[in-house]
């Protein structure tokens, strides 16, 4: 391309910066509002994350640790992705830390999200070819990675008192979760077309809307089937599932295997909050506040083995690799960042604004 | 333009495009949270209504069907034009329908209206001369098909019970109402400038933000002059008519025209929503939900007809043929479809989500 | 740069456009809806203070008046500063003003800020040199002059029985205000590189982000600090100082730097709130409701005062004589316009809707 047309590309990356800054803090910051009682926390808890993270990260490019030769739109970019798994992390806690444990949370969860980052798509250690790993939009090194990372937090950090507390929404906070939901949706594209070539943007996108319609619709469907009655946290949440699971393949698959996929990630997804939550929850005894793993977990390596038969001419055994060094590094760091926080200490009652808001 | 910029082109369609999908589903959507207990419902419904009427325009597309030979993001907005004017459908019926029946109402909609769009736009049946219908921003094709489409479906989806049953808001409904109506606001001018070429879009933006500030100012001098007090609901609605009016003609008349244009609208719109609706609804003993009549319906046409006087050259002939046929045929379609759904089953009760959602 | 670009120049401006509606009508109308009975009211008068000041600058601008020579997108661009710093100034009296004196308060406010901003940026009466006032993003023409001049309006309106009339927030008015704020903190870097040259938007958008990171951080920890808790208010508004404090000097400093003036902006803004606010209502027994010269006025005149040192090569008598002329002029404006606003009436009982809109 001309080198005119370079810093017209580069507002262009800014513009779909911008749209992943408000899934930042909009869309994931009112979808965990959905706890009654918990509202003020939860966006505070989002400002502060996204405000650590992205600062940190973009440190970390601008002494060109970890391989990164990005420019700063690039870098931008990236550093909102990490910020996005970050947040995803954080829902399955929600409500359980105290406000200055999300900062030290962000602070732990970085570099070890940068490290996976590093292996995965730079060659990080030589354990996966640069540029074989498939995953545009983060099905894997985004979505997964937070929502596991998560759940090894929560292993520590969830009490007794915790596991049985009650998490609970209202009308009010159902809406606030559907806004924030529909945020998502709606910047989704350019989530996963951020760093995607301009010319293949179009096809990308209209991907991700195909594959968000699928999933919308398999959520309403599986939601009645299995609950007898529609679960609102199900639409705000797995509507979102076929997102999730397109980003590893968003760029490469054809409109119909999009909104398949979309179709699958859904049901897969409605079943893992209407059918597995609950039982996983008793079964491990710890709570997984906002369903990461149904929302990002699952369909995020769902979304990851696809590409193993939907992308022609992929390297399996490079995909394979790089979804197992995520699930297993994830884990591990996550076990030990809760333990870590576990050490500074617990909230008194969780799920409350009270403990910690100044309320009249 | 040289070729190289055409995937730049395409890029800044697509933020068009986004800009549409935050209306469609934030915009349109919370706008119809004003019913106070039918807010995860209406919200729901938007998803659904959006994920089942693009993914099916599309298809179209991807057929050739009704003569589209559009680029991806030229179907992409043409897609979400269907889905804007379903859900400007959708708010006539609003809160009468089951969850599902939206659906089946989504997949009746989409090839009425592409078929109408088909006959004032592309030449189909050689009705009207192609290119010679002026509605760049979908006054008629959009906002008034949508709503006269779904007057006549209420024509048949209004019971007894549900005539008398009472729409009420409260102060959390009409904080959201007014969050979706400053969505719709903000985004518009994407709207009306979607498929309008580069060097045209300067213009057309500030025409539809000079058009929507003064159907602003005029909603509020009528909503007080009519009724004594503001009435929320009329500020949320007709704020928004010099939008739906400047439609037609938004990228081809000088500033003031635009601005007149807008303060006409609103105060039509709001003389609809607090003079006209209640009387109208009480002798034809139907209910418009969201007031689709006055804040699409009539706007709508008063955009269509004033291109007759405000535009240079325009085929006058043409422009009524078209106003006609899309009078006619959407109310024929209408009434068509909303006797289809009438066979499905009622509700039992309207305006709540009770009935359908899970709720603690 | 090649003609050919200038279109596509121009529709990146206008995208940078949006995002800025977006922050006058969901971002200050949002942050305004705290108090928790005056939402519909915060709301209204946003949209109506919108639809008076930009039609308002244009038509300005069209005539040449003041010296603007501005391209359409550009002349929307100003318009919509000019918004902003007037929707600042309605912070200080949000509430106790009739619905129709916002409207007055636009028309008398727009062409006082033209005429200041005349002065500082194109050389008007030959004050300061033209070009040589540093103020990119409008620290000292936006938000200095909308906070001073609202606090000035303020002195004629303020009654005794508004002195001592609550003003309420609750769970779902928190929620809301952050939301607004959310929306601010998002679409910043837009505002502060809507007049940027495509080359320098990269950097500049990195600088604000680091700032609102910067000033998110610190808030949190100086409300903790001086409140013993959190205050959900002092997060929603001085996260925010980060970037009003950077507006002056965010294409011209180190990323470094920018973080640190964020820091500090927090800092100022915070204890503004904390620790100022009451006490000076006290003294002088007068309301600023939003607390405008926390968020706006302080953090406004640090960010051009920072400049003094952190720009290279800046005339500081130039920038100092600036900031003079803004103080001087904003407050004589202002206590003219609230001065002439009291002699038209007063609301019976502030920060509630039921006074002027239509409750059922």
């Amino acid at each position: 391309m001309n080198d005119e047309l370079l810093p017209i590309l580069e507002v262009l990356k800014y513009f779909r910066a911008i749209h992943i800054m408000a899934m930042l803090l909009l869309g994931f910051g009112f979808l965990m509002v959905f706890v009654k009682k918990y509202g003020r926390s939860a966006l505070t808890a989002t400002f502060l994350l996204v405000s650590v993270s992205i600062p940190l990260y973009l440190l970390k490019d601008s002494y060109g640790i970890l391989g990164s030769e990005a420019s700063p739109m690039d870098s931008l970019i990236l550093a909102e992705f990490a910020a996005a798994s970050l947040l995803i992390t954080t829902g399955a806690v929600l409500g359980r830390l105290k406000m200055w444990q999300y900062i030290l949370l962000g602070l732990l969860f970085v570099p070890f999200y940068a490290f996976n980052e590093w292996l995965l798509l730079s060659g990080g250690l030589g354990l996966v070819t640069p540029g074989s790993f498939v995953d545009t939009g983060g099905s894997i090194v985004i979505h997964a990675f937070g929502a596991l990372f998560g759940l090894a937090v929560a292993f520590s950090m969830t009490t007794k008192k915790e596991f049985s507390a009650p998490i609970e929404a209202d009308a009010v906070s159902d809406r606030f979760s559907l806004l924030g939901s529909m945020v998502l949706w709606v910047f989704w594209p350019s989530f996963c077309a951020a760093l995607v070539a301009v010319e293949n943007i179009p096809m990308t996108v209209v991907n991700v809307i195909l594959a968000l319609s699928g999933s919308t619709i398999a959520t309403y469907f599986v939601t009645v089937k299995l609950r007898g009655k529609i679960s609102a946290a199900d639409i705000a949440n797995a509507a979102l599932a076929g997102g999730v699971a397109i980003g590893s393949t968003c760029d490469r698959v054809p409109p119909a295997y999009a909104f398949v996929i979309g179709l699958l990630a859904g049901i897969l997804s409605t079943v893992g909050f209407a059918a597995i939550q609950e039982r996983l929850q008793k079964f491990i005894k710890k709570i997984d506040t906002c369903g990461v793993l149904n929302l990002h977990g699952l369909p995020g390596l769902f979304g990851g083995l696809v590409a193993l038969f939907a992308v022609n001419g992929i390297s399996r055994s490079n995909q394979i690799k790089g979804i197992l060094i995520t699930v297993v590094f994830s884990i591990i760091s996550g076990l030990l960042t809760g333990k870590i926080i576990s050490f500074t200490g617990r909230r008194k009652v969780p799920y409350i604004d009270s403990e910690e808001f100044l309320l009249d």
